[in-house]
């Protein structure tokens, strides 16, 4: 089988850092054009709009799109209309509504359309998965505090509304966490923290329970120094379960018992080229669900200005 | 047949002003026991909690479920779990998270859910989606704008988070734009107003889309005093629509096309019944989805405290 000819919208620091290399290994793709209104990717066809690719480049047959999540309707709407298969970096859309609306169009279009959670793809996530399904889980917490300096330096639009601020981290946490539990989970109370001069949430404080009244909660900040913190811990009948440093590693009463080189993105892409081959769709909207239902449900506190 | 044996939870003031009457006038239902931690319901057997009147009462065919929306889970989880079917006043829950679980209980349990919206069945409503239907849509305004001191006298739920505050109102209004307009819908912008002193909005302001760029806005507001608000006004090709007082009256230029008594509750009992015989659900998340969306996309701005 040729490789898919795929198309990159947003060539960004996810792009660069992710997306660019993971389609260069991958050989069920060929990169043949971007569009960015800033970044170019070299060796390819390169546009500002993705109107203007789509009508000169009609041998797309698949678009990955990394903008933030604000923009990426319009896209993902035109791909689909044009009748390209679509990839979307998480989170899948500034609404939820609007992410409904796509799956319909692809749906109806017969198009393949990826709502990618890449922490879902972290190396120990599997392991722990079948850790839990084999016990009782007594409680669960979630632990995922970074310093929003060093990895979102001056990225404007995740401190706007849409931006989502610490639920974009967090919602890694949250596409983990609904992966890994044998229930579905729902949000009983939150609190979000807003720094006075931003839009969007610099921490949040989430208790969630199950049918069965299981004890979760999730901590998500982003004023941490030194050392960083993406951990979930949980007591369980067959003991103390850790899937740290961002689903990477998973042990059990201090024994590693699971542990493998980060292969996120790739293991994305293949899924990608899985689905396009068999013609189905894969959106799963519970992580964007919690966030959502996070700051309905949530009460809003005021803390210090946050400033690059 | 004979009726289904209802009881009600929740004996507050929207049990007495339009549950209770509408079954009592509905032969399909037989009332015959209340749970409710202050109200009761003369004539039939009273509880505190429904634990209790549960077991106390085998008999009870169908519950439904009349308080606030934060404690609504928990007693549709009870009732479907011991096989009942449940009727839910609007909004169906706290969160989109729970109602969904709530819905893949009655449906491993072949039981019969009713997330209601009582709005839908506003006299016009149905006239408006017919009208809508023959023409083309050019732009669509929604004011939803009332008495806060009237309607909700010192409800203090209606201020917590997850209260919705403004959204109770206002999911009304959403609950009729999503049944009438021909395509789905999604927030693009929004701005909610928080009173200083409270957890919940006390106005909002939003701009919606779909796919072909529908300009709709909808403006909630609870201080407006004198003449209140509940039209949805829309300039179409067939000329200027408007459909007022909370979807009871339609006009086109000026010229009343539709107008009869109110029955919404009495019909909701009616499609209550109706599902409960088909052995079907009747769970549409949308006027919800898009609150969510609202308090998950919008601005935050602060207002003058606001006191009962």
């Amino acid at each position: 089988m040729s490789p898919i000819h795929l198309a990159i919208v947003g060539v960004g620091k996810i792009a660069r850092d992710q997306h660019l290399p993971s389609i260069a290994k991958n050989p069920d793709f060929q990169l043949v054009a971007a569009a960015s209104r800033h970044g170019s990717v070299d060796g390819i066809d390169n546009f500002t709009s993705i109107d203007e690719m789509l009508e000169k480049v009609p041998g797309i047959e698949a678009v990955s799109l990394c903008m933030p999540p604000q923009h990426r309707y319009d896209a993902a709407y035109k791909a689909l209309n044009a009748g390209k298969h679509v990839f979307m970096e998480k989170p899948p859309g500034a609404t939820l509504s609007e992410v409904e609306d796509l799956q319909a169009l692809a749906d109806r279009k017969g198009l393949s359309l990826f709502a990618s959670w890449h922490s879902r793809y972290a190396p120990a996530v599997e392991a722990t998965k079948a850790f839990l399904a084999s016990t009782t889980i007594r409680s669960m917490k979630v632990i995922w505090k970074e310093d929003v300096r060093h990895w979102h330096p001056n990225q404007e639009w995740i401190w706007q509304a849409g931006g989502l601020g610490v639920f974009d981290p967090g919602i890694n946490a949250l596409s983990i966490v609904t992966h890994i539990l044998p229930k579905p989970v729902f949000i009983t109370r939150a609190t979000l923290e807003f720094p006075e001069n931003r839009d969007a949430p610099i921490a949040a404080d989430i208790t969630f329970t199950d049918a069965d009244g299981l004890d979760l909660s999730a901590e998500f900040d982003w004023r941490q120094t030194g050392k960083q913190s993406w951990d979930i811990v949980a007591d369980t009948e067959a003991g103390q379960m850790v899937l740290s440093e961002g689903g990477a590693k998973l042990s059990i009463d201090g024994v590693l018992k699971h542990e493998e080189p980060e292969q996120e993105y790739p293991m994305l892409y293949k899924r990608f080229a899985e689905i396009v081959k068999a013609g189905k769709s894969d959106v799963d909207l519970a992580p964007l669900r919690h966030v959502a239902d996070a700051f309905m449900l949530g009460r809003r506190k005021f803390v210090d200005a946050f400033h690059d």
